[in-house]
């Protein structure tokens, strides 16, 4: 480590990584607040907190810009090895993550302005439940990642699958729906991509739950949950219905 | 930079940035590949081709892994600093862009499946349209990161808007076209997530560019551009039609 090795400067590099850590878990909160917010607006048809939502993403942006500049100057100046080089990583990585995240709430919030427009369609109401999943799995990977608790994370990535499930579900009821009421397109076709993006989300917290496994052990999650949706494949027909 | 300044080092050094650089273009020429081909399954339904674009996406998940394990490599042994940390961390970036990318073109080849067993609707003509768009910005972003052109990455990154126009109308008229068939719900359905995942694609490629933007000028492209789409806030009624 050469001149590094002395006490004085490793004090000051453990400050900065507490730091970058302290900064992804307000990344984090404020990311999952965004998210509950949209899921508040879609659920409630309350659509004028969504401005708000929208407008807030831009914080969540900034966090992430704070905490590349903050990594970026850290593996400048201390060339970070092992353990403390992957902790550096993967606070990039998460921050990515969680801007993504914050990405798709902002989206949530403005589809709930367009589905206040028109009439309440009932498959919409799948939606509060698709979040409350997809907020606990964020909290726990948030969670994991401040305690370095690896069952923690793992445990959290295995309920993403339940989170494809509940899509699965509200794609082809979502699907039926229009289908027996065509005036509900519009509507049904902004819920589709809504509960896209909650699943989206999920896969953006289950990558968090896989940096904060390779942080600690070094290795990959295994490849053993086959991931993403598998609507991708549906063919729901009018037949169906019956 | 202590031991590292021997010429020779510096020679190793400058070799392993090389080999990055090439993994990323061959990594893109692979990305780029695989999204002409699930065009392809879909403008021509031919679905012959989907299955080998799905597993295809394997190839591109191992480059981004060969990638990040050689840039991790190469910043614990160099720890590089100013431009060569950039070049590292552009890498690392670029390489994450494309890999979503890849998720994106085998998301597209799954849909063309479903499309191949229902009837063709008239609306998914825009999508080879919207693919040739979005592959010329790819394949101008990846041409501006290797011969490092910033004014080539900036015209590609304003191409993007002219996406967004695409998917805005295809969205309106695929929404129009599905209230006045109901039976066409399914493949208007798909069609909506493969434009949407066109649409996602020209924003990967633009990051691409705001990265090589950064990399090379070391600040960020202005804000200029309002970015994403507008469809989110759509609402079309049946009454549009006429």
């Amino acid at each position: 480590m050469g001149n590094m090795a002395s006490e004085h400067l490793s004090k000051a590099f453990d400050k900065e990584l507490e730091k970058l850590k302290q900064h992804i878990y307000r990344m984090g909160g404020a990311a999952e607040a965004q998210f509950e917010a949209a899921i508040h607006c879609v659920g409630k048809r309350d659509s004028d907190r969504a401005p708000e939502v929208i407008v807030g993403d831009r914080q969540i942006d900034d966090f992430e810009a704070t905490i590349n500049a903050e990594a970026v100057r850290v593996l400048a100046l201390r060339q970070p090895m092992a353990n403390d080089l992957r902790e550096v990583l993967a606070a990039l990585k998460i921050a990515s993550d969680l801007e993504r995240i914050g990405d798709y709430a902002a989206n949530i919030a403005k589809r709930s302005m367009a589905l206040a427009q028109v009439p309440a369609v009932e498959p919409v109401r799948a939606v509060p439940r698709m979040g409350k999943l997809a907020r606990g799995i964020i909290k726990d990977v948030l969670d994991a990642y401040i305690d370095q608790d690896v069952e923690r994370a793992l445990d959290a990535w295995r309920r993403d699958e339940e989170l494809d499930d509940l899509y699965t579900a509200l794609f082809r009821e979502t699907l039926t729906y229009m289908m027996e009421d065509p005036r509900t397109i519009t509507p049904c076709t902004h819920l589709l991509f809504i509960a896209k993006n909650i699943e989206r989300i999920g896969d953006h917290a289950t990558n968090i739950a896989e940096t904060v496994h390779f942080q600690i052990t070094g290795l990959a999650v295994g490849d053993d949950r086959p991931k993403g949706d598998t609507t991708s494949y549906e063919v729901v027909k009018p037949a169906d219905k019956t």
